[in-house]
């Protein structure tokens, strides 16, 4: 039976091309990972569903790809479960395993489940796929890469300092320019407080978080269905009406917030950290954003958010601090910070801005062609020649017409052909050629090393 | 509620050190790979069930890791599967996507489905993780890393040579000395023609493959159990006491089986390969025999084993040549030929021999002192400067004690540790200190870069 392949909805091959454009930006961020001295860790793609349950909302739950138990998956299930067809029930009974959502998850995992091993402040990356079952839609895949960098064990804002950076330097290198958006939850904490819902801080920010899509009118209206007071909506409005450079919107939010410990506590450590920043001097526009929220769920200090200028996109990275990840896992206490980059967003900001290095779409230097087995032999020891000089190099292995040989070199981009032929091989040289300029030269291995280097 | 960490039985964390490791491995490989002039290529972890089904026997079905509809998954689902416990066909119902079982079918499927986008004879290579539900044991495990290279599209044995000559570049580069075996299925063929039981390759293969482990006589007996005759097993004799050296040996076989024309071209096959081998110069080891068998189910020529030489363990590579591996997904008559390395046993071969390089263990060169938010600025700076030299450094989080800066250093051994107090802070200098030697240096960023840059 003859099957016409396709892969699952929301997932993707990565042709060589791809693979060359996904490897330089992956290669860069782990460049800069390693220049501030994180080290790369790496978690099974499966872990137990009750590490994973529970940890993304009710709407996370639903969204875990699950494993199905292997064997005879039916024995001790519950009946009354598949009578009643509740299946996300039923799936933690067929289910022990599911696919990673994330990366911070299995890392706080980790990071109990190692305690004792681990050197404190650890500060580690870890790039890996992870899998959600979303409807898949323009941008978003059931599969992707997260590229994550946290510091646990150390509260210090010095970690902010150094993951943003970071942040600065990767996209420098990859020529993305962008702006990065600070805020502090301790100052939304503060702004709940202020204006006199401290119990509503969730509601604020969800609400004041859609400002620039819907205005102050549209969130207004939504903080009044949320049951805010008139008196809490009428106090918020200076704050959302802040303006001026940063240290005069941080001064102004200081003189609103004096009344709230915890948001004086906040403004505090975002001067310092802009401060920090200021003084190693970024490239990168540095921005306070009072209305970003962003996963509130964990995130206790710091938030960062990474959107691109030149290209309409969501945000390409984000990050902050929270105080208690491991705590679910039994160890309290330990704060962390950590920033993840978006790699598939980041690729298609490089795609439509064409950021890439030319000589990325070369794999191989240089062809040989194949006329016969003796030929093919000669080949095969000049091009082992070259590849001990650390040339890319291979041998066609057919000895098909030339003009499918070189058909195939052109397709192929491969910048130099050497020509091994009756005359060549009397010689013990090649004639080599160089694609672009159509020159021929014959060489020994030697002499067509030097050329190839020194093009 | 507390949750004690674990992770799924048979899948593995890996610390620093063992990515530091692994990495190692992987990059040996990759970059021998590039050298030549294979391309990188990814497919999804998740395939449908339906490529993946039959394609690895009933006892592969059944390792196949299934991952459960989404939604409600019970929809339309058989009942009577369930009322019977017809696990695996309800599972077909329950799941339409697996996780990957190996490199060769996903491949084959992408070759299939991107064919007009490809350029053949496409040379690619493949390192990614497979999942089978095994029952994990020493060495064994339910996620490991597969590293692949193949050509599909020529039938040129050049092909072969230039992966043998991959093989012997990548364990050159690890120290790890290594004998390849080599076969090819025609000369199996070709000796159950000669023993009068063309029908019988199978048994006869599996039956001998086992002659180092059991001895002949064993052989034998299995042999009348698999139904051969007296006659045919004894001359199947003559065939395994063959010996000599390579060229005595295939000489020898070829009289044996000069009457059988597929046993003869098995022969030539594997002079040509030899030849190849031996004109571009191998340090490994290269050894004829004819026992050796291999995933006889879809390999038609060559066959490639890979044993290492001064640890116990199964085999660290293999390979060989498919002539049909894509006509199950529609595409008929493209010749192939592989490799595969054992990722997972080379790391354990590696470990076992201590094959590393030194510098593996260290990620960070530099750890900068932290004593208070002045130094820590001056350090940010000066941490800065190193790395835009290219050297890994990292900042002390905390102004702790030195005592407790100092363990961590140790700990994580960096070789430097540069101390930045009231009077270096004056001189906008730093105190280097080595830290293999004790020696403290006083000098500016840039004259600290030279002599990280020297030692």
């Amino acid at each position: 039976m003859v099957q016409k392949p396709s892969i699952p909805k929301g997932t993707r091959d990565f042709s060589p091309l791809e693979m060359a454009r996904r490897n330089y930006i992956f290669d860069t961020i782990k460049k800069v990972f390693r220049l501030y001295g994180f080290s790369q860790i790496e978690t099974p793609a499966m872990e137990n569903l009750s590490t994973l349950m529970g940890k993304y909302g009710e709407e996370g739950d639903k969204l875990l790809f699950k494993v199905l138990n292997s064997g005879d998956y039916l024995r001790g299930v519950d009946n009354s479960l598949i009578e009643n067809g509740d299946t996300l029930k039923l799936a933690a009974q067929l289910c022990e395993k599911g696919l990673r959502y994330d990366l911070t998850v299995p890392f706080a995992r980790y990071v109990v489940q190692h305690r004792n091993d681990l050197q404190f402040p650890f500060r580690r990356f870890q790039i890996q796929p992870v899998w959600r079952a979303d409807r898949p839609q323009k941008g978003r895949y059931r599969e992707f890469y997260q590229c994550d960098a946290d510091v646990v064990g150390s509260d210090s804002l010095v970690n902010e300092i150094e993951l943003l950076q970071i942040i600065d330097e990767v996209f420098n290198r990859l020529k993305i320019n962008i702006a990065i958006k600070l805020n502090n939850r301790k100052v939304l904490a503060g702004i709940a407080e202020y204006i006199g819902a401290p119990d509503k801080m969730i509601d604020i920010t969800v609400a004041i978080d859609k400002i620039d899509k819907i205005g102050i009118d549209n969130v207004n209206e939504e903080l009044r269905e949320r049951g805010l007071s008139e008196k809490s909506i009428s106090s918020l409005k200076p704050i959302l009406e802040i303006d001026g450079d940063i240290s005069a919107r941080l001064e102004k939010l200081e003189t609103l917030l004096s009344s709230s410990e915890i948001g004086m506590l906040g403004v505090k450590e975002l001067r310092e950290v802009i401060a920090g920043v200021e003084g190693t001097g970024m490239k990168s526009q540095v921005d306070l954003d009072v209305s970003l929220a962003r996963g509130l769920n964990y995130y206790t200090g710091t938030i960062i958010e990474v959107k691109a200028l030149d290209v309409v996109i969501g945000s390409i990275t984000g990050g902050g601090r929270y105080d208690n990840l491991t705590g679910v896992f039994g160890l309290q206490g330990v704060s962390g910070v950590g920033i993840s980059f978006g790699a598939d967003r980041i690729y298609d900001v490089m795609n439509t801005l064409n950021l890439y290095p030319e000589e990325l779409q070369q794999s191989t230097s240089v062809m040989f062609t194949n006329f016969g087995a003796k030929e093919a032999t000669c080949a095969l020891k000049m091009a082992k020649e070259l590849r001990s000089a650390g040339i890319a190099a291979e041998v066609y292995p057919d000895s098909s017409k030339i003009q499918k040989q070189m058909k195939y070199a052109n397709a192929a981009q491969v910048p130099f052909v050497a020509i091994i032929g009756e005359s060549e091989l009397a010689e013990g040289k090649m004639t080599l050629k160089n694609m672009n300029t159509g020159e021929q030269q014959l060489l020994t291995a030697e002499e067509a090393i030097n050329v190839i280097k020194h093009r």
